[in-house]
């Protein structure tokens, strides 16, 4: 299904060895493929947020850095773009890492093997990264065929962990594009995430443009739509994972596992392992984002004229606060579905997850 | 505090002889009163809601009705009036009762003496609500001071159920402006309350017209506040009360109350005992309103130059579903609030509120 770029979120052409990326601050509204062509314009791409999303940050930052070093590949300036790039987004855990294998690869080589090096690493990073997520949604697809649930599958997810996210696939979408791949008829439940509208802006976006059906829901209905037994299971990303299981993800991920303990909805998250913050023992230790509060005062939609403007919601003078994750603990958690295999969301679990190759 | 018409929804001069209400349309971005001066603009007052909440509906039908009959006090006239202002929202319950009751009250009477009496009746559950609320508030008070919160006490609300939903106080709100009242340092988390916002454009207006400290966040967070300790109890409203204490209430009600337990907060509900519907032996019998899905997929604001805007949120053509109330079983109730007192949310508890007087 993913045999061409449509449902792809970064693209690279190896003819005109040019990257381009979807803008997704234009979502849903605008579809726009961005040619990045300068460092500029990748440091651009990343702090904007036109790419956002743990995995895609990384591999925008990696191919940036390759573009650097084709136009200058003296140490000093493999030095200046990775410090660069790494301050566009400076709490981006996968950033750093990204930057990290990439320089790593290409410092010791002597300058004009560097740019070639640095395009080979950023290319196998891609590479790696839609291997993960197919993995994610194959491992994620034996646990929805074990729901056996017959007629249409309804799947809950929160926020936006699919191929937007990453490159290709996804994290808590893989499962239902392999899901959708094989035949199953599927259904997705997509929260609209207030208050970036995550959900509503990219994930309904996405489910469209691969054909998935979905339905947009409020946050706050989320509860009774599994009260009145219509969601089969929920299926979340994860932005970073502790060693305990207990899992920080955007705000109100914490709710949807509380509704689904009670009215007993499996609660499954998808991530790779290389979101698991081994050295956190447990989600109390993480410290949530506190984000603008003009996010929630402040929305952005088109107007009857086709025009995309923001409008203000509050009265003057209104205060608003605005932590953008939570943390579901760890007993909430079904199962954690990795490349890997899914593992039980404890110390234990984890420990068996840590051991994988 | 209410000794001037400043925190009032609906207002009777007895000069002028005329009634005005707050077009809670144009909240939070403009105050208008509007005058309503003909049958029809009452009609279209509730029709349109600019008067919203079932207490506040109910008072304005009946002085429409009374309004009507100081036009046309003949019997035709009587049922005419009272059929189309029982039109305007078919399926509020105060609406049906404030008609019937006025109505009832006048039927008898030769006509010469009907708007007289149809005024004084409505004039009478003008005062009634407020009394009533004022009660409730009293009532919510002890709960809050039962507390015994050091510092700032901190209150979470959804939806909007205040004075302007009612005539004066408010049901939910009333133990906060009690406690305001009364010297206590009170703070409202104002649950912004998606897909209709009635949080974020009535609640935090009349909060902040009241001058009682609020901050508005998205529905998404209310379970991390309530996991950081920033919640010392949480106060809603009821639309409909079943007879074994499950409540049906705003959509999100029922999200904030299971993460009001998993937390241990207190979780009250307020209500006049008249919303409670003694027919209905539990909350899996009350249907579920469901709202045109335009709710969700578009909003209104205001934009850079001031005016008032609709705008789309989502990509044309996306699927939204709206089920705008949602049940929270009695189980997960501290208390029911109400006029004559506290009660356990339980079928002995209302047994013990059935025999109020």
């Amino acid at each position: 299904m993913f045999s061409n770029d449509n449902l792809c979120s970064l693209r690279w052409d190896p003819v005109s060895r040019a990257v381009e990326i979807i803008d997704q601050t234009l979502l849903p509204h605008t579809l726009r493929w961005c040619h990045l062509d300068s460092p500029a314009a990748f440091c651009h791409a990343i702090s904007s947020m036109q790419v956002r999303g743990a995995p895609l940050i990384g591999i925008t930052a990696a191919f940036g850095l390759a573009h650097a070093l084709a136009e200058d590949a003296s140490t000093e300036n493999l030095e200046r773009a990775t410090a660069a790039l790494l301050a566009t987004r400076p709490t981006a855990v996968n950033l750093r890492w990204a930057l990290q294998l990439v320089a790593g690869t290409v410092r010791e080589l002597e300058p004009a093997r560097r740019a070639e090096a640095a395009l080979d690493k950023a290319l196998a990073l891609r590479g790696e990264d839609i291997a993960n997520c197919a993995r994610i949604g194959e491992h994620g697809l034996q646990l929805l065929r074990a729901l056996q649930v017959e007629g249409t599958l309804n799947i809950m997810t929160h926020c936006n962990a699919g191929w937007l996210a990453t490159i290709e696939w996804g994290t808590a979408l893989a499962p239902v594009y392999k899901a959708f791949a094989a035949g199953i008829p599927v259904h997705v439940w997509v929260s609209e995430t207030r208050p970036r509208n995550q959900g509503m802006n990219l994930t309904a976006w996405e489910l469209q443009r691969a054909g998935v059906p979905c339905t947009i829901v409020a946050d706050n209905s989320c509860g009774q739509l599994m009260r009145e037994g219509l969601v089969d299971c929920v299926m979340v990303g994860s932005d970073r994972t502790a060693a305990n299981g207990d899992v920080c993800n955007k705000v109100g991920t914490y709710l949807k596992a509380l509704a689904a303990r009670a009215n007993n909805v499996p609660f499954y998250v998808a991530l790779p392992k290389s979101t698991i913050d081994w050295s956190c023992a447990s989600g109390a230790l993480i410290p949530i984002e506190e984000r603008d509060a003009a996010e929630i005062l402040t929305i952005v939609g088109m107007d009857a004229a086709g025009e995309v403007r923001e409008v203000n919601l509050a009265a003057p003078g209104s205060r608003a606060l605005n932590p953008a994750f939570d943390i579901t603990p760890a007993q909430l958690v079904s199962a954690l579905v990795t490349e890997h295999g899914s593992f039980a969301a404890s110390a234990d679990g984890l420990a068996h997850l840590k051991m994988t190759k």
